[in-house]
C-alpha cells in the first residue's frame, strides 16, 4: 500500500498482525485500556507506545516482544502520513470543519476562556456511534487542556 | 481590523452591535435558540441566518429589521475568512489534530461504519468548558451524519 | 507505468487481467452490474469492491478469489492518484469546468435548493456517447443527494 | 461582498438589478433562451453576452441598454472568481469529484472515444432537480465535444 | 537519468534504440511521416503511436514489433515529465513567453476570432532553423483550431 | 476591470482611447509599423514604447503627447499581469502546450542546434488566421535567436 | 508603511505615540513591567494588553485611556503580520535555525524530557546583548513549559 | 525509518551505533566536548564533524575510524531533513515562535543593535531543563553574532 | 505604478524627485559616495539611509530635510518588493543563475574556504558595463565576508 | 548521498574519481582550461562537457574514455538538483541577494543599458578569494551579455 514508505517500520508489523488475528481497533483498545483513536494513531506511528502497550500488543498478536520493542522504540515523528489539504474525502471533511468554523471556535473560546489555546498535546479524543431514525451519526469528541498565554 | 475585507457586510454590523450591547455569544445563542459556535459562524458569514434569526437579532440589537435582512440575504460564501494552514495558534491546534489523527479517525470510522464519510453539512458542533484540579479543559463535540458511499 | 507507486496493489492485478482477457470497462461493468466509471474507479483504488464484485471479478478474470479478496480488502485511501491542478489535458478540462462554472453552479443550486451542497458521496456518475453530424459528444452526468446545512 | 474586486463591473449591476426585480436565474434564463448556469456564469463575468442577451437583460431589468452594452463589451477574462482548491464546500464537492474520478473518467473515455479530450469550450451544462422518497437530488449534465488529438 | 521514473516504460526502449542506431529525430520523423516534435513527444510518452508508427519504429530500430506494441499500447498519461514552473532554461523561455505575452495573445485572438480558444488538441507544431548574418534563429510554429464558446 | 491594479497607469489610457476611437490592434499595429501582439503587449505594459510609438499613438488617439510620454516612460516591469498556472482558458492552452511539449521541443532543439536556448528577448512573435473547410485556425509563430551556452 | 493593512488598528496608534515621545521598547517595557519582545509583540497585535498595560500605555503616551482600551479590546488574531518563509533577512535567520536544527532539538528534547513538546503558549522569551572583543552578540532565550502527550 | 532517504549515509551508522551502545546525546556531547544540539545536528548531517570528532566517535562507538571518516567527509548539505512548515508538533512550536514573534524580535534587535541581523552561522545554541513546582521547562538559548549591514 | 503599495512611503518621494531632476543613479551615487546598486536599493526601501545620505539627498533633490528624515527613519523591512520566483525576465535570469549554479558555487566555496557561507549582510555589490566587438556585457560583482560555522 | 537520484549517472562517476585521486576543482579546472564553477557545474550535470573535456577528464581520472563519453553524452537537463527556495544556507544567501537587490539591479541595468536583460546563457562566472585583516572574502563575478528586447 502506497502509504507504507511514509510509515515507521512498526506499521506493517502491526497492521499485518491485526489483520491476521482479525482484530478490530475496539478489541485492541480494550486490551490496552486505551481509546480506539489512540490505538489507530499508534499503528500509524502518530503516538508512543508505553512498555505496557508493547507487552500487551506482543501478547495479543503473538509477536515476539523484542521485535515490537525494537520497532516501537523510536520517538514518534508525527505528521508524516498526511499531506494537507487532505485528498481523502473522509479526512477532508474534518479539515473543512476547521476551515469553516475556525474563527467561530476561536471567538467562542476566547470569550469563554480568555486569551489562549486548547492544547493538542494535553489532549484526548474519542469516536462514538449514535443511531436514530435518520441513520447513523458520528460523534467525535476533542478534549484539550486550556492553556492561557503567559504574560511576560 | 484586517479580516474585514474578507467578511460579508453583515459582519461589522453584527460585531459592532454585539460590542455596543456588551453581549456574549452565549447571550445571543440563548436568544436565538442556537449553539454559540453557530452564532459565531453566522457573525463571520459562515452560516445562514433564518428569518427568525434575523428577527431575533434585530430585536436584541435594536438594529432595523430591514438592514439585517438585506445584509444577511446572500447565500453564505463559506471559507473566505481563513487561509490554510492557519497561522492563528488556536486554530492551528485544531488543524494539527486533523493532521496528526486524520488517518486514525479514518481507520476507526471505516471499521465502525464501513466505507463512507462523516458529513460536515448534516453536522452540528458545540463547545463546553470543564474544570478540574488541573485547570480548565475545552471539550469540542463534532456530530455529523454518516454518509455511506453510493454503490453505482 | 509511473502511476503504479501511487496505486494500491490490486491495481496492477486488475489492469493486467483486464488486458490479458481483452475486456473493456463496459464488459466488466455489465458483469458487475455497475457503471463503467465506478469500475474504473475501483481499478484505480478509488472505490470499494463489494463481496459480489470480488466474486464476479475473480470469475471474469480467472484470478483466484482469495488473491483478489486479499488485495481488495483495504478501505480505499481515495485521492492518491491525482495531483491538483491536473496536468493531464483530459482531466484538466473537467477541472476547468469547476473553475469556470463553480460560482455559477453554486448560485443556481442555492436558488433551486437553498443552503446546502450536492453530495459527492451519496453520488453516482456515468458517461455516455452521443454522435451527430458535428461529430462525437461526451455526456457526463453527475447525480448527488442534496444535503441542506443542519441548523444548530 | 468580498468577491466584488475580482468581478467585472457588470456584475454588481446585474446582481443588483436581479435582486431589485426579485427575479430568479430561471426567470432570466427563460427570457434569454439560455440555461440557468450560463446566465449565472454571465453574471460572474465567465460568459459572453450576445447583443440579444444585452437587449433582453436591458428590457427585463429596465437598465439603459447603453449601460449594459458598455459594461458587457469586454471579452470575458475567465477564471478570476475562484481560487483552487475551492474553499466553498459546495464548489469543493465538484472539485473532489474531479480529483476522485479523474483517472476513471479518462480510462472510460479513452476506451470509448480513443485518444483525445472532452472540450470545455464546445460545451454546455445544465442543472436539474429530482425528488424521490429519499429527498432531493441534484443532476448536473456536462456535454462536450470530443476532440481527438491531431496526428502530426 | 533522473527523468526515467516519470516516463512510461516505452521511453528507455525508444531512446536507447535511437542512440544505438545513431538516428536523429529528423531521421525518425521522415520514416514515420510525422513532425520531429511529434516524434520526440512520442518518445517522452506525450503522444500516441499509431499502429503504423509502431510498425515503422519496429523496422527502423529492429526491435520486435510485439515489444513496442505492448509498451506503446497504453493511452498517454500526458504531463508527467515536467513540473511547472520549468527549471530547465530552454523550457523556461517558452514558459516566459506565455507569461509575458499571454494577455496580449488573448487580446489579439479575441479581436480576430471572437470569444473562444486556440485548441491544444486539434493542434500541430513544428520547429525550423533559420540562419542569417546575426546567427541562428529558432522558429516554432503553433497551429491550432479555433474553438468558439458554445452558446447555451 | 479587475486587472487594473496590476497594470501600469498607461494601460487604462490606452485601452480607453482605443475603445473610444473604435480601433483594432491591427489598425494600431499598421500605424506603428509593429506586430499586433507587440502592440497588445505594449498596452498591458509588457513592452517598451519607443519615442516614435509614443508620437504615433498620440496622433492616432489624439491624446496629448506629454501625457503618453509621461505614462510610458517607465521601464516595463514585466510579468505582473498573469499568475501561473493561468486560469484563463485561452492562455491555459498555451501553457499546456509548453507543459506537454516542453521536453520534446528541448530534445529537437538540442539535436538541431546544440546546447543552448531560444531567446525570449531577441524574439518576435505574430498571430495569423487561416480558414479552411474545417473552420478557422490560429497560427502563432515564435521566432527567437539561438543562444549557445558560453564555455567558461 | 506597507505592513499596515495587516495590522490591527491599535498598531499605528502605538507606533506613532512611541515615535512622538521618542521612547524605546526598553523604556516602555520598564514602565509596563514586561519584556521588550512582549511589548513589541503587543505593538504588532501579537499579544494581549492587560488592563494595567492599557492604563500604563495611556499614561506614558498621553493617549486617552478610552481610545487605547477600545483599540486593544479585541482578542489578538495572531500570525497575520508575517508570511512564511520570511523574506526579511533578520527574521529568515531565525527561520533557518528552526529548519537546520529542528530535528536536532527534537532528538535532544525527546531524550531529556520524553514524548511531548515545548509550549509556545506557556512561554516567554527575551533578547539580550553581549559584547566581547569579537563584537556584539545577540542572545535570545526561549523558555516554554514541557507538555507531555496525554495517554488516552 | 522514513527520514532515511533524506539523510546522509553517516546517519544510520551513527544512530545505530548510539542505540547499540545505549548512549545519550549528553554522553556523546561530553566525550566530544560539544553541545548536545550540535551532536544531534551532526547525526542528522546538519553539522560538520572535525577530525577530533571523528576520532572520538570512532573510539566511543568502536566503529572503524576509516568508515566514519569516509562517511563524514562530505560538506554538509544542510536543510534536507525538514519540509516547511514543519508537521512535527514539537518542531512546529519553534516555527510558530518565529511566526508570531518575528517582527517583535526584529523591532527590538534593530533598536538595540541597529540595522543588521543575528548570524545563524557564527552561532551556537543549547538546551537546558528547569524544573519548578509547575513542572518542567525547556530553555533554549540562541546566541549569534550581530552582523551590521555593510555600507557600500 | 503597481509596485507602490509594497514600497515604503519614501519610495515615491525619491523616485519622483529623481525624475523631476532628471538624475541617474550614477549621479546620485557619486553625490552620496555609494554604489549605484546601493542607491537603487535605498530607493526601493531595501537599504538604510545614513544621516549623511539623508542630508545629501535633501540637498540634491531640494526636498526638505525633515520630510526625508521622517520617511527614511524606519528600519528597512527588506524583501517586500519581490515575489519569488521572479516574473520579471531580467530578475529571473539572476534567479536562474542561483538555481543552475547553486551547488557548483557551494562545492567550490567549501573547497576553497571550508564549512561556512558567504555573508549577504557583510556584503557589497556593484554593476559594471563592458563593451567589446560582440556587444555590451554586464559584469556584476558580489563580495561578501566568509563566515565559518561556529563549532559548539 | 541524497542528491544522487536527481543527478545524471555521470555525477557519481566524476565525484568518486575526484575523491579517489584527491583532486580539487582547481586542479581539474586547470587541466581542462575552464573555471572552477564550470567544472563543478559539469559534475552536477548542469553544464555540457566538450569532447576535449571528456578526453581530459578521462586522462586525469584514468577512467575509460568510452565510459565518460557515454555518461556525458546527454544534453544537460539543467535545474534538477535544487528546489527553490534553497534550504542550504550557503545557497540561500545567493538567493537572498537576488530577492533583496533584484529591483535595484534592474533599475541600474535599465538605466545603464536600456530595455533588456543580462543573459544567463552567454554568461560566465568565477569565484575568487580575498583576504584582509578582517578575514576572508568571497568575490563572485557574474558576466553576461546584454540582450536588448527586439522591437517587433
Amino acid at each position: 500500500k502506497s502509504l507504507i514508505p511514509r510509515l515507521p517500520e512498526s506499521s506493517p508489523t502491526l497492521f499485518e498482525a491485526k489483520k491476521a488475528r482479525n482484530l478490530t481497533f475496539e478489541d485492541i483498545a480494550r486490551k490496552l485500556g486505551r481509546e480506539e483513536v489512540a490505538v489507530a494513531a499508534l499503528f500509524y506511528g502518530q503516538a508512543k507506545a508505553s512498555p505496557e502497550d508493547i507487552k500487551n500488543l506482543s501478547e495479543l498478536f503473538d509477536v515476539p516482544h523484542e521485535v515490537l520493542e525494537n520497532q516501537l522504540s523510536a520517538w514518534p515523528d508525527r505528521g508524516r502520513t498526511l499531506d494537507m489539504p487532505p485528498k481523502e474525502p473522509l479526512i477532508y471533511r474534518l479539515y473543512e470543519i476547521v476551515q469553516n468554523y475556525g474563527y467561530a471556535y476561536k471567538a467562542v473560546l476566547n470569550e469563554k476562556f480568555g486569551d489562549g489555546i486548547m492544547s493538542a498535546i494535553s489532549f484526548s479524543t474519542k469516536v462514538e456511534k449514535e443511531t436514530d431514525e435518520k441513520g447513523d451519526w458520528v460523534v467525535i469528541t476533542l478534549r484539550g487542556k486550556w492553556l492561557p498565554y503567559t504574560r511576560f
